[in-house]
């Protein structure tokens, strides 16, 4: 139980040295330029992935351009997400990260319905405080990643917070042939994940890449029933791709372990197990299939060699004879998983 | 010269008792729950303003609804601002004003534009001792000023500050037949704002209606050139409207001064002026027409009687004698307006 917002990153990696920090060290400061000035260096810095005004930042809102044959054969997708200080990395993470961060985080959300990402909007919370050469290694990363997903920031807004805070919302908007949901799973589906799980602390949780190729393709190429993205670890992501009265029943000895989760446990599978359910920030796939779904593996072998994807279980109805309430079972053993916990804001 | 958050709102105002405030007094906090009890909390209060998943809160992204009509016939606008403890509300501030007033000062930017809103992304940042009662009452004051506009909340995100803070940001998504921008005004071109200005303090800032009926009738019925809403003032705020080498020419003794700033300015009219230029969070529309365009104005009574609309100056060309940078002068004397200055976030 702790009720620190800091509490997603252990305090022995918070007490490293802060040469780096958004807030100590010398240069100018945000109050040092006031707002317009720092909107003229957003808008330089973010160059042609800020569209011309009316079609980014300029005017009171961004005027999204026509495009009635996306509107016709696809679906839109909004999401939102933020990258706090203290709660997603640390004084001294290397800003150009944090603003990858927040973009790949945001379109791992657009990629886990099998869309790509459109534009999005950004909020700064920051107190006066912050040093201009750290936010613009923040604007380059952020910009390096919209270019690297092919979307654009059309606007944003700026906060006031006080000193040596810093907060980052990202809106997203996305679009989709065919989103694939995360309520669509059934009773007897196999459940799959993409990549490794666990220990994304080490440094995953900052450079990881949203699966939006690996979301299209499933969506495009597979009869994918759900999906979503594992963002507080499988333990508790889990549970929401589950329809009521089933369990997920997991091949423990499958469950793909991250090389960091490893070590961090020191080559001792069960608290790598515990790390892989639990750590969160893996920003991996999590899918169900219908069951005799496998002839899509040899594909994406083909299309991802270097991105594993391991079915890891199966969704059950619950049995009759059940006196846990623990969503996910040890398929061999038939025991509740019940001491794995996923992240969970403001208390655990 | 400031560099504290909270300059928008003096000082004597900070130091109000804080019976309501979000942080202090009884009963549970945020953090007693987590985020999984508060979603469903958030979820409940939002009733019908949030639709069923996927198209709100429940998915790794909100799913729009298909609307091709919508698409070919009208421009998507795009939108996004917070509200802030200490930069646009007090400790002390009605928790149902606040997240009414979030709601209006996003829609202000979708009516500066002739467009009306369709849809919303929440994003709270808050400390873990926010107490649920406050939030219950922002929600709810958010929730109703959804329904007043026609607009849906269908997703959104929670981060964690340091106890004690409070800060919420909304994207908003709208719609327009024709934008109408700010970039597009003319030399010659005649100025308008409506309604009244200065003293937003008093409450208006809290209690304000976006402009939306007004705005789309503008854009439908008059020859608007140009138009934007005023946030920072219009001492500030009337220089985006501008094209390069013109001025405004105002009509002092045609501004629109509200009775707050006249009773604030014990009904000194330059101290009063002075506040209707620089306060800000008018949330008025300030809009141009082409010169001559004034046979709109008797339908204007008609359509908003209660809404004053007034032409405050001309835009005019630069002399080639001017010596001055100033962007606003008297009309009357031709002298600069330069004492005055709208607001400035981090500095002044």
């Amino acid at each position: 139980m702790s009720n620190t917002v800091s509490k997603r990153i252990p305090e022995t990696v918070m007490k490293k040295p802060q040469q780096s920090s958004p807030f100590s060290g010398t240069g100018p400061r945000l109050r040092d330029v006031g707002e317009c000035v720092m909107i003229q260096r957003i808008r330089s810095l973010l160059g042609k992935v800020n569209p011309p005004a009316p079609h980014g930042i300029g005017d009171d809102c961004a005027v999204l351009p026509v495009s009635t044959e996306l509107a016709s054969r696809t679906f839109g997708l909004a999401t939102v997400d933020a990258v706090t200080l203290g709660e997603h990395f640390l004084p001294d993470t290397t800003p150009e990260l944090v603003g990858r961060k927040l973009v790949h985080r945001n379109v791992s959300d657009i990629a886990a319905m099998g869309g790509r990402p459109n534009w999005a909007l950004l909020t700064l919370l920051s107190g006066g405080d912050l040093r201009l050469e750290w936010l613009d290694g923040f604007m380059v990363g952020l910009r390096d990643a919209a270019i690297q997903l092919k979307m654009q920031i059309i606007g944003g807004d700026i906060s006031a917070l006080p000193d040596g805070l810093f907060s980052a919302v990202l809106c997203v908007h996305g679009q989709a042939v065919t989103p694939i949901l995360r309520s669509t799973a059934k009773a007897g589906d196999s459940l799959w994940v993409t990549g490794t799980l666990g220990g994304s602390l080490v440094g995953h949780h900052l450079q990881f890449n949203a699966r939006v190729e690996e979301g299209c393709w499933l969506a495009e190429n597979v009869s994918v029933s759900a999906m979503m993205d594992v963002s507080d670890g499988i333990a508790k992501d889990l549970t929401a791709l589950l329809p009521a009265d089933t369990l997920a029943a997991l091949d423990i000895n499958k469950i793909p372990i991250s090389t960091a989760a490893m070590e961090q446990a020191q080559q001792q599978r069960d608290l790598a197990l515990k790390a892989a359910f639990c750590d969160g920030e893996d920003y991996e796939l999590l899918f169900a299939t219908p069951p005799q779904t496998v002839d899509w593996l040899a594909d994406w072998q083909r299309q991802f060699p270097h991105v594993p994807v391991t079915q890891i279980g199966t969704i059950t109805k619950v049995p009759e004879s059940a006196t846990s309430t623990c969503k996910l079972i040890d398929s061999q053993t038939g025991q509740a998983l019940d001491y794995f916990k996923g992240y969970a804001h403001f208390n655990t």
